[in-house]
């Protein structure tokens, strides 16, 4: 290795390897490992989670669903520098992809919720976001007779509660994974897999120091790094990380580490979606967690690699929503307050 | 038939009569016909179409798609009264829905586009909508080296203007049909199709007068009749009809007939979309264009009937967009104008 890693940095390397035992089970000793395909353990939760994701009656506004914000047609982002909320507003953060983000150590930037059930409730209440309450949205399903019964065939209740909605979008969820990138092929040992290009890309990514907290399964996902460990990120962005979380000083400007899978399809890049491009994202990335200035050549090549963490996308039936009842509450996109 | 229909709605139904000769074609003699399934002559065109529809970068905002109002997993409408557009902007007009589109006399409310391509140029531009331009939209896609290899594949030209993309999505909007609604099995002769009640709901449609302007396979869609023939339309929704298209007087209040297709999945209804539900709709038809007032049991029986126009729903793997380049331009949702 020819980087010369900072205290800071290698510290947290150190912290990555410990908390990534995967990294020693590779078949080929990288710290990377593929993604294995998901397995489906409920298919009837799943396909009533798919539905939820996709119907908008979970917001106030009756617009708003899950997929705005986590497009499964977009690398399961918005492709926005921060999100479009309830009545036009303007999200305070990047919104993360969903795929694979079962494999996060935790979810939202913060990771202030442990989990994808405890994240799904999120979006639903927050007055930004779909700005509903659970209340509201648990009426609403309750009152159509196509979700009555297909919860009910689920979970065996009469009654619809956010707990069932909560567990449905996560099962959802964790079939969201992008299995066989043309990287993982090469991980199993399909030589032919990548391009010369893209394995020189490859080792400037892993001999730099990229993996220290690029790693694992997700490339990234299973960590809280400091974002400006050598040199301070410069934004306008209000949000400081994981200290809203456990308030500790130390967890200041800590964030979780985003996954790598799929990055091609996931830009803008960071918390604040500054970076419009792979190439300033790795430029920067370079420079303020690594103090390492990347020349163009080798920049591009690392980029060239970020491009074969693209695996197979999830390929989804749209859901058919079963429509409201007489009695539904109808959205209220306009409603002052 | 037992109605005394007044002559205005005499005339309305013999000239739906004279522009609908289908009705004269059925197996049994019945206004209506069975929708019958898309047939798709150019794949590609339609996959290509597909994915414009769902790719919300053809809007300012890089938010709203073709499928934000006009969802297909909600009957191809958003279930709002009037949309929601760039900005939150409430619209003027409620969203009809795309299924069976490729059946009406024309497009829109009044009928301000001859076809589907002509319509499908007008939102991305609308500023209440997708607020963009045509020339923006197209800068876009040649930016996507996937979209130039899937337009240059369709279309064999090196460069990707707005016609194309408005012939694109119109090829896929035309394979929104939806047959095999236990109507149509039931005109194809399943006599087991309907149960009593609907079919009591369905005779009482047709000898009520209804048929007069929902007739054809779409049931509707094929002419523009006055909203509000014997007892004027109440609404605060400032809407004109074909007279914006014509100038002339007589178009006055005249909006396209809408398609009864799926009919129970396309609420709120009317051009305004006052009405929530299908009982209040069918009240409010029966009144001020028949002059007719259904008992709450004749109501029940025609709802019961709507129900049955329920088609199967087109079945849409969703696509995977092609991602922006570094050169594609990036969207703007919060920019001050």
């Amino acid at each position: 290795m020819k980087t010369t890693f900072r205290p800071l940095v290698l510290a947290a390397a150190l912290t990555a390897v410990i908390s990534t035992p995967t990294w020693a089970l590779q078949p080929n000793n990288e710290p990377i490992s593929p993604i294995p395909a998901a397995k489906v353990t409920n298919p009837a939760m799943v396909e009533l989670g798919k539905k939820l994701w996709f119907d908008p009656r979970l917001s106030k506004s009756g617009f708003i669903s899950c997929n705005s914000c986590h497009n499964l047609s977009m690398g399961g982002s918005d492709n926005l520098k921060t999100s479009i909320g309830h009545n036009w507003a303007e999200g305070p953060i990047n919104s993360p992809t969903v795929l694979n983000s079962s494999m996060n150590v935790a979810q939202f930037w913060d990771g202030r919720a442990a989990n994808l059930k405890e994240q799904a409730g999120g979006p639903i209440a927050n007055p930004m976001e779909m700005a509903f309450t659970h209340e509201l949205a648990v009426d609403m399903l309750n009152s159509i007779p196509g979700y009555q019964a297909e919860f009910k065939q689920v979970f065996k209740k009469d009654t619809i509660n956010i707990d069932q909605v909560t567990d449905a979008l996560a099962a959802f969820e964790e079939t969201l994974v992008t299995p066989n990138s043309r990287f993982d092929k090469w991980l199993k040992g399909d030589q032919k897999a990548l391009t010369k290009n893209e394995l020189d890309g490859y080792k400037l990514f892993r001999d730099n120091g990229c993996v220290a907290c690029h790693n694992g399964v997700a490339v990234g996902g299973n960590s809280f790094q400091r974002m400006g460990l050598v040199e301070p990120y410069k934004t306008d962005n209000p949000a400081e990380g994981r200290v809203a979380v456990t308030g500790a000083d130390a967890d200041r400007f800590n964030f979780k580490v985003p996954t790598l899978r799929n990055v091609e399809l996931t830009y803008p890049y960071f918390h604040d979606g500054a970076a419009d491009t792979l190439a300033e994202a790795v430029d920067t990335m370079g420079r303020i967690q690594l103090g390492k200035k990347f020349t163009p050549e080798e920049n591009a090549k690392i980029v060239a690699f970020l491009k074969t963490l693209t695996g197979e996308q999830p390929q989804l039936t749209m859901p058919i929503l079963p429509p409201s009842s007489d009695k539904t509450p109808r959205p209220e996109p306009f409603a002052k307050k």
